[in-house]
């Protein structure tokens, strides 16, 4: 039997098991789910071992970790490691949802559940390609890992510290990650890169208490003002960041980046409309893909000082923060970014006050080539399953388990997603469309074949 | 008998009175105190009742407000109204209190209790004056009204509704209002003048929601960058205010208030240690005393935008907010303050966000001549009470009811405090030198022998 023929015949028993994989409650986040989440590390485990895949589990101070690798190491053969995430998000708010979030139904070809899409039906799939293969002609075209982790929606703190510790049994030559979606029905991507991020905080004190704003106000700085005089500072009226030096390393996008980008769908009716803006902005040059995707920027998350309640109390607050995070692209480096806003801020902070800034997270920027054999193979992966020539993205959020892989194992990741925009993941009414997953299983099976051929 | 030998031989009896009246622990603020408030209020209106005055008190829907007037009006008589209030500050945080706040003890010199000197020593003594007359001679140099209200601390709600429904009674020649300080020991002061304010809220929305500041960062505008741009530009680097027009009905301080704001005690080393600041800033070309008491300010009282908690959040906040109050000084008129604001405002807001400004409170800035026969009256009795020329002072914060007076019953008031600048108000351990408690009902004596020279 062919793996195609061994798949054809198991498409509804795979659905089924999808299902049965999405009845269990493998929220992270709750204590209260622990075990649902063992439970749900037992099931996926077993499926695993079930298709003669070496089986672990892994006991961790959070969640289990589950290993699952082909029987045997054939030598000359690829080996790729697939990354999938069984935790959930919890579900809240449960009236929100049409049905309930753990018991999958499925309404207009689609599977509701908590989980669908993110991540249990993308890894599922993959796991499925692979019992295609071993269920037909008992090996794949490459050696795989599975390395499922139940930790993702609470920042994989497990996964890390597992790296550095079984780093020789995760060797490999590449790594797939389907955690994310494609940016249109029936347009695939292959994401290659990724931002990086700085975070800080930004501390000014003023008086050593709330002050009277009547008795003292115009005799001493206000915080809040120089808060606020010190982050109007940090951009112009173009958008761009007025740090010295922040765009000195940023590796300019090349003429096929920006053709790649532009390829992607925009409608800036319906951006404003989904995001609830009046109007676009961003640096001045860029589309907004690339402003996205590509180029650096400077947000504010958020500013606490003074009073906050209703009404009005009439003080000069004594402290005043903000918390910033800026997204940085390929060449920059965190630390230098860092330093280069430290020192823009201390030279624009007055004597008057007080100033402290609290280094946060940092996480560079991820980037890899689209022109190399994987991710060559990953295109055309994409292009035979979904009939159509995949894009080139470059991703705004920064995916840490990436960038620890390529710190730890020293191996690049293909970023294939393989949900739709509106799946709703993290939302009520996550859903996962059986076509998705299908032409998921199906790309899987040709992915790990292009790469078998490699 | 003469009203100075009555008040001699009494000292002592008063003294004890007040620590009487001190014993109650009539807290406005706080529903549970109800009984003690309306205890403390027949307390002192059968007090006043007592020394011969006509004494009556008004249910409110609020804490109770006590009229005491001399018993008949004397044609030719000038008619002085001494406001008071009995309520107090809540005594917490208790545990810093070295005896307890409603057991007056005296301790080097001074008394000390909640209220002690905000407001029922102020009052108490402005009544023994009176009392000293009356026992005495049978009559005070003028006709009096005491109107002691028991809300001053959480708003005087009641009492301007009083005004307006009993301006008829109310109805006299100039109010004598001792409820703050002395700039310093054995400095007294006529203060002539008050800062009005206008309070504003200004809230920027952006995107409908909360967005992940990694996939959207770039792309569209931050509502609390915005803020923070708006508020940097109301002032600049000189600490003016930098919205048009707004220095324009500003009445200029003549050289005789410059000179007598000059008087005003004054060291920047002391005042940086008391305020906990590094560094002393306001408008430059006037002092701290005149930029306190006599400019206008603008004051960011809170800020409020995004993810406030602890770590971090990669959001762009969907909203950014701040608390705005402006000091006004003679003429500046608040609706006029407040329309210059909001066009300044509105024309510095990019349309990439919304924008919207609530307005607030609004309180006119109070100006009397210091050269009115009142006005020189009681500079002459506290001339003749401290022994000190008294000092012509314009305050920074705004005194509501002084405003009511003016505008409800049209009459100026004199504003003559008799606190020490340690004395705590609102604060634990607040006292009351028993010197400026004797002082101030000599004070009072001559204050009203001066008024019935006029």
């Amino acid at each position: 039997m062919n793996p195609e023929t061994y798949y054809t015949e198991r498409k509804n028993k795979f659905l089924d098991k999808l299902c049965e994989y999405l009845r269990f409650p493998s929220i992270s986040a709750q204590a209260v789910y622990k075990k649902d989440i063992e439970a749900c590390a037992e099931w996926i485990a077993s499926y695993c071992e079930g298709i003669g895949l070496n089986t672990q589990i892994f006991k961790t101070e959070g969640c289990p970790i589950i290993l699952a690798s082909s029987p045997v190491r054939r030598p000359g053969k690829k080996k790729v490691l697939i990354y999938g995430h069984y935790d959930v998000q919890p579900p809240e708010p449960l009236d929100l949802w049409k049905s309930p979030p753990f018991e999958p139904q499925i309404i207009n070809n689609a599977i509701y559940a908590r989980g669908a899409s993110d991540n249990k039906g993308q890894h599922f799939a993959h796991l499925l390609a692979v019992e295609s293969f071993l269920g037909s002609q008992n090996e794949a075209p490459c050696d795989v890992i599975f390395l499922l982790e139940g930790e993702e929606e609470v920042g994989s703190q497990s996964l890390t510290k597992f790296l550095r510790e079984h780093k020789d049994i995760l060797n490999c030559d590449c790594i797939v990650v389907s955690d994310s979606g494609m940016p249109a029905r029936n347009l695939p991507a292959l994401t290659y890169a990724l931002r990086g991020v700085v975070a800080l905080e930004l501390i000014i004190k003023g008086p050593s208490h709330d002050l009277h704003s009547g008795v003292y106000g115009g005799a001493i700085e206000n915080p809040a003002y120089v808060l606020c005089k010190i982050i109007a500072g940090l951009k112009d009226d173009q958008g761009r960041i007025t740090i010295p030096g922040i765009y000195d390393d940023v590796r300019p996008l090349s003429a096929e980046e920006r053709l790649q980008l532009a390829r992607l769908p925009f409608s800036e009716d319906e951006f404003k409309k989904q995001l609830g803006v009046v109007k676009i902005f961003g640096e001045s040059g860029f589309t907004t893909w690339e402003r996205r995707a590509a180029r650096p920027t400077i947000e504010i998350n958020g500013i606490t000082s003074g009073y906050q309640g209703e009404g009005s109390k009439t003080i000069i607050p004594s402290v005043a923060s903000a918390k910033i995070t800026l997204r940085i692209v390929p060449d920059q480096r965190p630390e230098r970014v860092y330093e280069l806003v430290r020192k823009h801020i201390e030279g624009a902070c007055p004597d008057t006050v007080t100033l402290s800034i609290v280094p946060g997270h940092m996480g560079e920027a991820y980037i890899t080539s689209y022109d190399s054999v994987y991710s060559r193979a990953a295109i055309d992966a994409l292009r035979k399953a979904y009939g159509v020539e995949p894009v080139l993205m470059r991703e705004g959020g920064s995916v840490p388990i990436v960038t620890e892989f390529k710190k730890i194992l020293g191996v690049d990741s293909l970023l294939i997603g393989m949900a739709l925009p509106d799946d709703n993941p993290h939302s009520p009414n996550e859903k996962f469309d059986i076509d998705s997953f299908y032409k998921g299983i199906e790309m899987s099976m040709l992915l790990l074949e292009e790469i078998g051929k490699i």
